[in-house]
């Protein structure tokens, strides 16, 4: 480590002060099969008031900003009015993994730790951001509390976005957790963008590219973009599966399956040749449980579409790609496809400087790691879409995430607080 | 006509006398929606009192056997023991349609009472047979009645099969129907196959291609055999639509779309190339509706496969070729494909005797046909297979079968009765 961090036995007490609060905060959670820490609901909560006491209990100074994020505040060694944040969420989809989110947050408290334990201040001011609502599961719309820290949440989310187990607004369980609604809809930043020194978030790989690799760490180069279509239909004829010949069907099982498969051709062509980032996925594929059966020639087929790029230019294609496919499936086989209005995000790139400063500390500190490409969108990518400098590391985690399987080791952890804390020490050092 | 059979006048009285009984049937059967008949329950009851009553009115002998199928014989001009049947069912699916079955015991009924009115015997004996439980749809096992009447019913089915509607045994339901279920267990036929001069059946067509040719009859040459998988599943990894790596990925909807798309090309080379027949259906594929969503890679997919050929040997190709696929795609794609056991009937050729001089008929008649592959199973192909020589004419009908939907136009069915009054008339004329 750079003789400017914290030595390792500080970096080993802020783990070993942090690394429990995973069992506290899983406890507390519990729902029988998974943890579930509903989005301004009791187990993000209960999450919040355990940090809380944490960081109180590190002797530092702690608030929470109008949409209920919580912030802690390590001052740094110079005066300044700026911080570089490190955040994650705490809240967690129904059922899901005790690590997604949990693990930022922890590691950012790790890291303070340390710092306290070294008896040095950081370089600059260092905040710990727990953040609120991060998971679209809860209410339909992800990474609610980050925008709102930014003022980039859409203030009629407030009312439309109903909770997944309550049915009531987004608005109505803000003011009842003790938001101050009212100052957000203002709809200016809670924070001056302006006065955050960057934005550096600690998460579990939600996939299993590490654990493939052999690799503890990733650092994140890009955050996906995503084109979808929740809902697609595809309409043929019905017929008894013996007695309609061959150019007489308008089969959607067929249909659907050629379009699945010149989709997957496109994606092989994308990545092999053109060496570009592309992830296609038809999630739902299915025909009419109310009237199929192993002698009916299929009539309709419902399925979904998703696909994650890291570049705009990618998803544009694809997205066009699939209409112009499905155009000439429909016609050629005597079927029609309807898709409902395709969502989705641009993608974001990560701050380059930081990528390459977290690069040289994996290297100072022997950790093996490799650039990556984050398919799920994180607040990092909110903070960067509102000019922040932002990072993200990844911590090697097998079975996915969103559910209680979810295996992050601790030793992995230990590294990417390691990491972190480098991070910490030398930005100020020329990093960015 | 040929002067042997009954003149005009006389086939218009027939047609006039049986027509309106389809009326009379599908009133009594109509259940709000379509028409149900259920096999040995009350809708079939109904429809076999009511041809019992018109057949009693034209003074013709009234028969049930065992199995409480229904004969109406016409005694011919010469004293013998055999017969020619015309057979057809009166079981109709649920909500089903009121020309699937019916049509054919009312053409031969037609062509009895056009024989009446004629005052001439016909050649050979002729008995009209109103066949039971045709349908599988009610215990699940088709051809209850042709079956027990040859003596082929496996006696398991008498125990084993149970009714949709009421899940009570076959043989409790043709107990409560009157039949004799102690005479049905010596396992030997009702009625001597060798006593049988032929078998000929009317019936609607249940595809398109008579209505897409324009031509209002057809002349059956061979009844499809098939292979059928209820079903089969394959089973791969979920995981976030993001954050897996196209590599990484076991993506059961690409294996199955692959699957589907290897066996549409098969199909299009069997029939473009090898000009053999045959059609194939997926009539299932579903991902799991309790777990898929858009953002999910999906893990698991149901499917079913069915595949109809007039010849035994594509048949077998086809099952062979859809396991190697399968095997094939599973290792590329890191999937697994599991199938239930295959089951299906064998094909079976109309008597070519029987075909000729339907064809001559229906040139002699100025009616419009052409040769048609079967794609359902029928009485006729029982009969076949037991030896003795069998027949089908199909009628145009639009909008497929077992739905209300079905249309037959009077027209057509009437070509249907001078085409098998012609061949009562002109069987023993050197035609079989």
């Amino acid at each position: 480590m750079s003789d400017l961090a914290p030595a390792e036995t500080d970096v080993a007490f802020g783990i070993a002060f942090a690394a429990p609060l995973f069992d506290a905060i899983g406890k507390s959670s519990f729902d029988g099969v998974g943890f579930t820490r509903a989005a301004y609901g009791e187990g993000e909560q209960k999450a919040h008031e355990i940090v809380t006491a944490a960081a109180r209990d590190l002797g530092l100074q702690v608030e929470v900003d109008a949409a209920l994020n919580l912030s802690i505040t390590l001052p740094g060694e110079r005066a300044a009015s700026d911080a570089l944040i490190l955040g994650s969420h705490l809240d967690a989809v129904p059922r899901g993994g005790n690590f997604d989110g949990l693990a930022g947050v922890l590691a950012g408290l790790a890291s303070l730790a340390a710092w306290r334990h070294s008896g040095r201040p950081p370089p600059a001011n260092v905040m710990l951001l727990a953040i609120r609502a991060e998971e679209s599961a809860w209410f339909g719309a992800q990474h609610v509390g980050s925008r709102a820290l930014l003022g980039t949440l859409p203030l009629e989310l407030l009312q439309q976005a109903r909770r997944l187990d309550t049915d009531r607004s987004l608005g109505d369980h803000m003011r009842e957790a003790g938001a101050d609604v009212c100052r957000l809809l203002r709809g200016t930043p809670l924070r001056d963008p302006s006065q955050i020194r960057g934005y550096v978030e600690l998460h579990i790989e939600q996939g299993p590219t590490l654990t493939s690799r052999g690799l503890p760490l990733g650092i994140v180069s890009r955050i996906r973009g995503s084109r979808r279509c929740r809902r697609a239909i595809c309409r043929g004829s019905c017929g008894h599966s013996g007695t309609v010949a061959r150019a007489l069907r308008n089969d959607v099982v067929f249909a659907v399956s050629e379009l699945v498969m010149h989709m997957d051709e496109l994606w092989r062509a994308i990545e092999d040749e053109e060496r570009r980032d592309l992830v296609l996925t038809f999630g739902q594929f299915a025909t009419d449980a109310a009237v199929h059966s192993v002698t009916t020639i299929p009539g309709v087929v419902n399925f979904s579409f998703d696909c994650r790029a890291d570049s705009q230019n990618v998803l544009e294609r694809v997205e066009i790609e699939l209409l112009n496919a499905a155009s000439a499936i429909a016609a050629r086989r005597g079927v029609t496809f309807a898709f409902d209005p395709f969502t989705g995000d641009a993608p974001v790139e990560m701050d380059r400087g930081f990528q390459a400063l977290l690069l040289r500390g994996a290297r100072a500190l022997g950790v093996p790691s490799t650039m990556i490409t984050s398919g799920a969108g994180h607040d990092a990518g909110d903070f960067a879409a509102a000019g922040v400098p932002s990072a993200m590391i990844f911590v090697r985690n097998d079975h996915g995430s969103h559910n209680p399987k979810e295996a992050m080791e601790l030793r992995d952890f230990s590294e990417g607080v390691r990491l972190i804390t480098w991070f910490v020490a030398n930005l100020g050092n020329g990093g960015s």
